[in-house]
């Protein structure tokens, strides 16, 4: 029974452990992989969800515990799932309120990156990316509202799905930002995430922030001549290097692809040459987006925040972490005008950016800048999270969807990524994209979804004959349930002249995959 | 030359007369007529603008001397008409900061509703309704925010359009709040109202607030089996009186038209009973409708008027009018947590409003549930103000378009009015509809539209057949220009009963019109 050894999966790892904050009990799991419609789309894949999602019969924290309540009803987007055939393990850490960039901001414990070295896993949604990058579950659900489910996504060497705002409902979730949260999907492989974003979004007929996807986006992509997602066909580099999927490929308008100059890598040459492997067909000038990120952090988004939080941070002022109340009390020094002519700058910004997408379709920019351990960020944990979230932050007050991939690996073995931006609803056209970059293991075509997922994949191994380019394939050290490292200097020594023009395709040679059952 | 008979009539009645803040002159005014290209779609048709709309050459003012500026450039909407063969003849009077709903809150002047009897023109846009319905102009523009397009319509007998936001650029307009301003439109005539906005709309390139009807906006209305743009055909009640137009009147769905029950009519029982004329097919619950409105007053929406304004106030405190200042004030009690809350109730309201619109297509109310003279706003200059909002200032808030049309009289010789609400982009469907309830005269009927409003028709009068329905056919009374009073028991007198079951059709009998030319 696949469902059973997912279940025993999910349960291998210690708790508590930093990443989970409440799980079911092995006797309830196994019950519910008992009851498993196998015919369903996702029956028996197992996923972890982020502590500030309802999930009925488990306490939603939001990283607080004093905040904590019982939830009577799973949140709509858990619902789906589940009702798919998908079992939910249990729930996950994450930074307090989902307020920070970090993994560092929960009582419950600050989990390492999946890479192991003191690296920080990243947040808010911390616990859902490496609970997915360490094998225990096939995906998660976190959310994103200033990059948490991206950020942790880049530095766990997984993927990450920002979907547009509205499309996946965020009843029965904890506000952060109410008009800018949205529920965001981790997964080892793109194809997983895809399936997943097919069941999980759908209008919910009384939530308030649902929104439709406009019949016209289809006609305006076309329009615009990107019919990827018809084709399947993408150009990448000017080089000329093609990721065609088999099949349907055919003639067709490629998408445009936009790229940044004199991006501030904060003196990390890693990084900054990982992105450099990637090469777009025009370059854009980012600085209305990366005013309009400022707005969230530094400007009077905070006071958001308060709008829900207010309350109870007032009452309880010793229930929150220092330094998430000293990020949420900021929110209080602005006015009603304040907010306002926010709105209205960010209104101008967002004109700038639609005439963006008169340029080209799709933009790509590394997810971070630059990575920190978890020594780093204790020594600047405010001025470090803005560094972290300067190439995520604007995407959801600017109306766009993003995809976050795995870019291989800096020299010294840091995890690199690349975060695909397309305005509102281009969600699927950016997930096919995101798959001709981040192609599937060879070793599973013609696998149906199902067997691939459950086909007796380890943590993190998802595949073994050449090409594989799970995340797990690729990683120069890992960490595993046991807490053994592995040696560093791995795939991630070949660096950046080892992967070539094919940058993004990571180089197989040197993965250390460990496959069980 | 109707051109220069138009410039004539414009600048006929004396200034200062609390209507016009500025006029070019005569000499200019001519200079303007011999230019015009015949063949332009609106070739001599004159008209005014609000003083908060840039018109290059004259001072925009605002309603506030020492706010004055002079602009180097027209409005790009007055540019249109502009280029379209119209001649603006100059600036009108509004309500400070287009802040209220009376016309009394001005330092030029407090014009009086072209009924006379000491009832207030309305506002904001107070000199832009009256300049149109005394026949000084044929159209003019003003501005809505919170029903100062449509409260001073009602007021003086003629229609107002208050476009979807987005869909007239605002840009050179000074801002009320501006994510919710939008330039509006009067007309005494459904037909020139119609044509004027097919000129005006259009996205203006630098402009942040302009926004594309979606492409599926058709094919939703068609679905909901609104086709009354296409087949002129128009069902109002359920005891089956249909307002068919001549010419493609073909078989098809009916517009589904909800009325209010229970609606506050601060005790007036005229407009009640006006209202009552006119019956729909469904009843709606307009209770989240109305909650959205106090948002704009009484709730953190004040504060979007200090975004832009705010610093004016605070260096030129005595330049603001006390009661503006009281209002406008009002506005730093609020933070901007408020404001988030604020939107996030509002988002909440409009998801209902947004359902409602799947058992409706179009929404009617009273424009207005009473009437004031100036004497009672001065009593109470804030909490009548309020009144007069009550069944307007919801819809920019809740991104509706609205139409408003003369309802007749009541039965002490008051004028009465109807607002038509429907969806953001329903305009041109709403105003297809309120043609059939507000048609044209019959002696009209197969002249040019600019042979009728260039064709002799003197101030108030745009034809004398029977079935004439212009606002001048069926006032009780009027003020000319030389400010002399008609007797106020003329077609007021035949009451509702005399308008029976086609009472939004104005009774002919009794009409006084002032036929010149």
């Amino acid at each position: 029974m696949e469902a059973h050894e997912n279940v025993d999966q999910a349960l291998a790892a210690p708790a508590p452990d930093g990443v989970w904050i409440s799980r079911f009990t092995a006797a309830e799991l196994h019950a519910r992989a008992d009851a498993v419609d196998p015919e369903l789309p996702l029956a028996g894949v197992t996923f972890a969800v982020k502590d500030n999602i309802d999930v009925a019969g488990l306490p939603t924290t939001a990283g607080c515990p004093d905040f904590a309540y019982l939830p009577e009803r799973n949140a709509p987007v858990v619902q789906r799932l589940i009702d798919a055939g998908a079992i939910v393990v249990g729930k996950t850490n994450l930074d307090q309120f989902a307020t920070g960039l970090t993994g560092a901001r929960s009582p419950y414990g600050a989990p390492e990156s999946v890479f192991g070295g003191g690296l920080i896993s990243g947040g808010s949604s911390s616990g859902s990316a490496v609970a997915v990058a360490n094998g225990s579950v096939a995906f998660s659900l976190g959310t994103d509202t200033a990059g948490s489910g991206r950020v942790p996504a880049a530095l766990n060497g997984i993927v990450g799905i920002k979907p547009t705002r509205g499309l996946l409902s965020t009843l029965g979730v904890v506000p952060a930002c109410r008009s800018l949260d949205c529920v965001s999907v981790f997964a080892r492989e793109m194809s997983l995430a895809e399936s997943v974003m097919r069941v999980a979004r759908g209008r919910v007929p009384d939530d308030p922030w649902a929104r439709d996807a406009p019949q016209a986006v289809e006609a305006q992509q076309t329009r615009q001549g990107w019919e990827a997602r018809q084709t399947r066909e993408v150009r990448q580099t000017p080089e000329g290097w093609e990721a065609r999927q088999a099949g349907e490929s055919q003639p067709g308008q490629k998408a445009r692809v936009g790229v940044a100059e004199g991006l501030d890598f904060f003196g990390d040459s890693g990084q900054e040459k990982a992105y450099a492997r990637f090469a777009g067909d025009t370059t854009v000038d980012i600085g209305p987006l990366l005013e309009a990120g400022d707005l969230l952090y530094r400007g009077p988004w905070v006071a958001e925040r308060l709008a829900d939080l207010g309350d109870f941070l007032a009452a309880h002022p010793e229930s929150v972490l220092p330094v998430t109340r000293r990020v949420l009390e900021t929110g209080s020094g602005f006015s009603a005008a304040d907010a306002f002519r926010g709105r209205h700058r960010l209104r101008e910004l967002r004109a700038a950016a639609d005439r963006m997408w008169e340029r080209i379709d799709v933009l790509v920019l590394p997810t971070i800048g630059t990575t920190f351990t978890h020594a780093e960020i204790a020594a600047d944990p405010i001025g470090r999270n803005l560094i972290l979230g300067r190439y995520t932050q604007f995407a959801n007050l600017l109306d766009m969807a993003a995809v976050t991939i795995p870019n291989g690996f800096t020299e010294d073995g840091r995890p690199a990524s690349l975060t695909l931006f397309g305005p509102a609803f281009s969600d699927d056209s950016l997930m096919t994209l995101a798959r001709s970059l981040y192609p599937e293991p060879e070793s599973a075509a013609g696998h149906t979804l199902r067997g691939r997922v459950l086909g007796g994949a380890g943590p993190g191994g998802t595949g073994t004959g050449p090409g594989a380019t799970g995340p797990g394939a690729t990683r120069p050290t890992r960490t595993g349930a046991d807490g053994t490292e592995a040696d560093r200097t791995g795939a991630g020594g070949t660096g950046a002249g080892g992967t070539g023009a094919d940058g993004i395709e990571p180089d197989a040679a040197g993965m250390t995959v460990a496959v069980v059952g």
